[in-house]
């Protein structure tokens, strides 16, 4: 019996997308392909960093490969609790709670904080997680608007029309294809004009910017403030897996009881949470890394620059350089992997205009032999020759 | 500046969760607190076999804490490409894809399959992430119907009302809460009568349910049909984290490049995708697992209803057992733990009904002593005297 009728359709969907350069395929590494890497979010170069390669590997050896269910269930370890408590107190927040993912974190944020009646005002440029939780919301009966990107001045400008009694606003802080950060201050001051709340996905900003790393919230002054609550990932700068939600008491606490992605999701495994606890005691006691990553920023983006490519001013670790088409893009990303550099390559529906670029970052453990090099492949592999911008 | 205004109504929320007996905290445990486990998810004991707890600590040791970035980018490892083609092939399937989750699985697998002008069919009892996928889907437009709880024919008659090229029947496969299972070979057969594609998640079959745990499409003699694709849970019988989507070739290649879940999520910690992979040997080489999951699950709840208390007649692992109120409940898992027996206790809203039960799970490496125990104390701690039902 042909039973595959359901899904024919599938094929002429990858013949479009092979059409117009849109073919996505994983490539598996293996541990050590001799790469230099900038491609990855690992930021701080941490993720294989001694102390917390073997902060996973012992908590694995003690508490099991998973935590075995929900963490209301049997999934919530000491191991947890301890990475809460060190997160919130790092981040300048009252209270910390771990999910799964980034992702899962932010479905869990902005459909807990919502829910029916309430209005949502985000950034047209906001991450993927986000608009997924903006939808989420909106199926259970919020309304959403969007303002220009990173424009506090829109954002005031939407909620000023708002009706809702509930009002929250939604951005990145770091936004992860550009590397360009928000005006945290002015959106909380267009939060606070308008009694609004101000939830923020802080993934690509913690570790990164702000004082030794304390993220997008220290960096605008506003750790404890009652309106504010923040998303982080673990598997970024803290190199692991895994999301946050920092915030009041209150806020955590509601997450707790009703966030659905916390309460039917199982517990982050014990390995990860190890390792994001070994990170980010590294990033206490180690300040200079992350102003380190973003120094590594700022030169790349410089010397590329002057050389003739099209390049974002980061501040953050991200550098994004403009390729002419998807498929010129992947080549050139090819042609830095032949030369032995790994570069992300960005296309649509991953990029927030429909430009491709290759996207590098810049990890704090990058040296300056080493920020020559890529200059110098990124250089002598591009498509092109007077710059594009 | 008081800044807390727009979360005061946090408060009120969590009085009235108070005032109904649906408050909510985690409960850090230790590695090791003496309590006989009948909570958590870890079906076949293997969470903490020394093969699993192995693999997962040499991982992290070998790859580092984290996947680095997404699949797409840097997250792919070769121990990702073995995990799927080993899951694959056990299942009885072309190919699989492993997700951070089981949760962000059923996001991609609905919403990458669904789109705009799709019809999803969905079983009422489906599991919290198979019906936020469906609202994910509607809010991309596709229209959704609910059918009443495991019943194939209903899912027919919806079919047969929907006007919709693009038609797909959603399920659990196990319920997670009585640990039912749905009549996998009647929806088929309801699926093909109308042309439409069956997608299923398997969380709390694989390696339980089927033929040495293979799993419910196995059970169902389906493994390699063109029109159905499963979800699954590497955190629960694998006792590690994550999840994967099983089916056709052409379904997961459409998955790589268009399910957000897996396109902006970091890949699994190696750690965890090591670990899965040692468990799914396990799995392989001692099949006696899942047979002995499903015999004390069968023990438990035929001693309980002898002791006059309200079982499900459970056909997996999960074992079901009626509670007077959510008060009663949360008093008697507590009971329970206090005789040194932890057990699941669920109310509203994760319970399918307004009724609250405590939820034990068969391990299968309780010996029959542990059940003998564990009958004893549910019965000398149970808050119902004649028995409900």
């Amino acid at each position: 019996m042909d039973t595959s009728g359901p899904f024919d359709w599938l094929d002429d969907a990858a013949r479009e997308r092979a059409r117009v350069g849109l073919t996505r395929r994983v490539r598996p590494r293996s541990p050590d392909d001799g790469l230099l890497d900038l491609a990855g979010n690992d930021y701080l170069g941490l993720t294989r960093h001694p102390d917390v390669a073997r902060a996973a590997s012992r908590a694995a050896e003690r508490w099991g490969a998973g935590a075995t269910g929900s963490r209301l269930v049997t999934g919530d370890t000491t191991l947890h609790g301890e990475l809460e408590r060190e997160l919130a107190s790092f981040y300048g927040t009252e209270s910390a709670l771990v999910f799964s993912s980034g992702y899962a974190a932010n479905l869990g944020m902005v459909t807990g904080l919502a829910g029916a009646g309430a209005h949502l005002v985000c950034d047209r440029h906001n991450h993927a997680s986000l608009i997924d939780a903006t939808r989420l919301a909106k199926a259970g009966g919020a309304r959403v608007s969007l303002f220009g990107h990173a424009d506090p001045t829109g954002a005031g400008e939407a909620l000023a029309t708002v009706a809702a009694s509930r009002r929250l606003v939604v951005s990145d802080t770091v936004f992860s294809v550009d590397g360009d950060i928000t005006d945290v201050a002015g959106l909380v001051g267009s939060c606070r004009r308008h009694g609004a709340a101000l939830l923020l996905d802080d993934a690509h900003g913690l570790g990164v910017v702000g004082p030794g790393g304390q993220g997008a919230l220290a960096e605008a002054g506003l750790c404890g403030a009652g309106d504010v609550v923040v998303s982080v990932t673990l598997s970024k700068a803290l190199g692991a897996q895994g999301g946050a939600v920092l915030g009041p008491h209150r806020v955590i606490r509601h997450l707790v009881e009703t966030a659905r992605t916390f309460i039917f999701d199982t517990g982050l495994a014990p390995a990860s949470a190890a390792g994001a606890l070994a990170a980010l005691r590294l990033l206490r006691t180690d300040a200079w890394r992350a102003g380190r990553a973003r120094e590594v920023a700022r030169t790349l983006a410089s010397e590329l620059k002057a050389r003739g490519l099209g390049v974002n001013t980061p501040r953050a670790a991200v550098v994004s350089v403009l390729a002419p088409s998807p498929d010129e893009a992947v080549a050139w990303a090819q042609r830095c992997r032949d030369a032995g550099v790994r570069v992300g390559c960005f296309r649509p529906p991953s990029v927030p205009d429909d430009r491709p670029r290759l996207r590098l970052t810049a990890r704090a453990s990058l040296t300056d032999a080493d920020v020559a090099r890529v200059v110098d492949v990124l250089r002598a592999t591009s498509p092109v020759p007077a710059g594009i911008s």
